[in-house]
């Protein structure tokens, strides 16, 4: 019996993910470089559905075809040297899928690579953790859109469901599926930093004690904020050490990254876009890291003290809408840069079935996602996602308290970058006249780079020197 | 005779850099690709110490050894080839100068293959665009430092001068000088982006006209902001075309970018620093280029229109504050920048003279730049500018001036981002609490990524998830 499936690399994401394909009642074939690895899984899990082999020729010859391989290593040189090792086993129309944690651009070259010999090649982003992988992760699948037919049952089977509905879709060619989960990672940078600004608030300018903040997340996790984010952040607020200290408390403030959220940062960069919110995070992280400077610059600087809002409750309903509406914008940062992406690299891309995929099984699955797909699925062109009556509407009628959320903070020197980045973003795209009139002379001042004009077409350049001279 | 040095590519920048030289007593020989831009240059600038060569061979065999050879080429591509045509040519301890805007990767690069060659290698940040290179740039030299001596006088002699002190200071090795001349460039588009906020508050905050806006420009050029780009601010508003309108209104409002403010940010993300003032300008320009949808949005969402300030001489008070905190932050941000470069890249800097070359010849030349040369002169090892007394004062004593003038802004819906984002900075920078306790907890929650602890070493995991489900 020939097995439909082979998984490479058995670390705790690749076993889970072949236990879970192996669970939906696919045979699944496992092969690792350290080939005492597989006989330890096996060992550890066994599953009727799952053979191990000790090489890739054996692997490749129990496949049924057209053959069906992931890898499940880690991302970089290893992918490379696997592929080299697989493609001549392999026949034309013969499937290989990256299912780690690639740079899209590398997705997108050995794509193109493997189109020439004939194998169809899917960079599929994977996401929701070692939980996920075993038991329904979100997948955002890139590559050939007629060789996803083969794929697709497997992937739909084992991916998240929402409603009985997966959270997989196609995404388009070469390194989308990995462009689609950066960006997923670039935003779940925003909504971490944008619920810890939340809490900073609520914790310095409203006195909120643990238990407290927990009974806030918790209730917000009820309504319109509903999220994973937002759920394991209630919980976390449970935690008490055994002298009855809160864990949260005891956790140092300096906060790592590994890499996403800086390649979707510089993907906005290359392409023009502003996701300012998500900028905020990151460098929230970064600075996180300057603990001693901060530490020492803290004594330095006077600090007045907070002044406390007495008004508890006032002052949760201003934060709630203050998140809720940077969230908004963080999301629509997010997709405009997948909007220029689409552009930049060929893609085709529909951001209904995108939103869809972050329904569940990864880190941003939030309610809003339903919002966010019904707008796309209204509007297929939208600009930007505060065009959307839905959200429009929340960004008219409560934008205030976003506003006096920010004030505070400024005026009682509590940094909130990310959303104050998404005051700047709102006020900037919503005002016709952006001020960049007087750039524009100063780059024609001293660089001779000419400037448009309101009035008519063309390129101009005026000699600002000589007129100032006379 | 021989020449003392030779000039590769005439376009305007590379022919105003020879007869810089030679204004200053250097014999010169100079060559173009397309030789009768030789004989066009001389015809047009004849020049009794430059001597016009059309052959490589020709303009090497003519110089004095060790032989200097300055292009003045388009970056990329048109350098290597000049590189490898030139080499065969050279002998040991022959200089090869780029003066061009290269990336500073490739210069390290460059560097690195001609050291094996033996052949020295500098990359020289220009700045001050054609007037400049004609009669005076900032220039920012990066390379073997023993062999700068060889250079070091005719760069001295060809620099712009501030108090008799040339504008031109060895960087260190490598592609080190264009770094600097890369991150001189990234605070460029700072004040640049907050003058042009300043501008905005003043018209639509404070109903200032032109002319208002051409005499509080003027005014504070004469005090601590004293700089270039303020000057030719003043300068700008004075303008009018022949029916009396000013120009700056007829400009269009997007503004354009060649690059160097996208390498900064890329490198600010890249080696892990916040520089968030000057990413708001590169997003400034950015999303002033998206002026069709902010015509439509500021259509679609209501304003309430601005409630303009009636004290016109109190707001430009609080608004020359904002300006100035806001640009010694931008400053800050860029010197972080070159600190975290100089580890990465083993180079050794000294701030001071770095401040030095900025204060004559190029967009950023400012008055700020004094105290700054003092700051470092003071503590070499200064951790952050603010920390320097002199800014420190500045910051503390007048800081409530910027948070109001940016919550005017915010209560009115007028995006300063820039402002806000130096805000954000020094209270992130200034507070020991950061609130990423909360994140780490996150990431520990849903990715078993460990967290530190403020009460003992080592890394720790929590199983956050059994806990809650108890």
């Amino acid at each position: 019996m020939k097995q439909n499936i082979g998984v490479i690399g058995l670390s705790v994401m690749g076993s889970n993910l072949a236990l879970n394909i192996a669970d939906n009642g696919f045979e699944v074939a496992v092969f690792n470089r350290t080939t005492s690895v597989v006989d330890k899984m096996l060992k550890e899990h066994p599953h009727k559905n799952i053979v191990g082999r000790h090489s890739l020729q054996e692997l490749v010859n129990g496949l049924e075809k057209p053959r069906k391989v992931v890898l499940m290593v880690k991302a970089g040189a290893a992918v490379d040297s696997l592929i080299e090792q697989l493609t001549p086993l392999l026949d034309k129309g013969d499937i290989i899928i990256d299912g780690g944690n690639s740079f899209f651009k590398d997705t997108q070259r050995r794509y193109e690579l493997l189109l020439d010999k004939g194998i169809n090649y899917f960079g599929v982003g994977v996401s929701g953790g070692e939980e996920g992988a075993r038991f329904g992760p979100a997948l955002m699948p890139g590559g050939d859109e007629v060789a996803y037919k083969e794929i697709r049952p497997i992937l739909e089977a084992i991916a998240a469901k929402v409603n009985g509905v997966a959270c997989c879709s196609y995404t388009s060619t070469g390194g989308a599926g990995h462009y689609v989960k950066m960006v997923h990672n670039g935003i779940e940078y925003g909504d971490m930093q944008l619920i810890s600004e939340a809490y900073k608030v609520l914790k310095h300018l409203g006195d909120f004690s643990n238990k407290e903040l927990q009974e806030i997340f918790e209730e917000w996790n009820k309504g319109e904020l509903e999220s994973y984010l937002i759920e394991i952040t209630a919980n976390i607020f449970k935690v008490k050490e055994e002298n009855g200290d809160y864990l949260v408390d005891k956790i140092l403030d300096k906060a790592s990254q590994k890499g996403t959220g800086k390649w979707t940062n510089e993907q906005a960069i290359d392409l023009g876009i502003d996701v300012s919110v998500i900028t905020s995070a990151l460098n929230g992280r970064y600075m996180s890291n300057l603990k001693e400077e901060r530490v020492k610059a803290e004594k330095e600087f006077s600090h007045k003290g907070y002044n406390v809002v007495t008004d508890k409750k006032y002052l949760a309903e201003i934060v709630k809408d203050a998140l809720f509406i940077s969230k908004i914008i963080s999301y629509a940062q997010g997709f405009k840069l997948l909007q220029a992406a689409e552009k930049e690299y060929g893609w085709d891309f529909n951001y209904a079935d995108i939103a869809k995929i972050f329904r569940g099984g990864c880190i941003i699955q939030a309610k809003i996602l339903q919002n966010i797909i019904e707008a796309y699925q209204n509007n297929s062109q939208l600009e930007n996602l505060i065009f959307d009556p839905f959200f429009k509407n929340i960004i008219e009628t409560r934008q205030d308290n976003l506003r006096e959320v920010a004030v505070l903070a400024i005026q009682n020197r509590l940094p909130l970058s990310a959303m104050t980045s998404a005051i700047s973003y709102l006020d900037i795209y919503t005002t016709a006249d952006s001020g960049a009139n007087l750039i524009q002379a100063q780059r024609d001042y001293f660089g001779a780079h000419t400037f448009e004009r309101t009035d008519k077409e063309g390129n101009y350049h005026y000699d600002w020197v000589g007129n100032n001279e006379k």
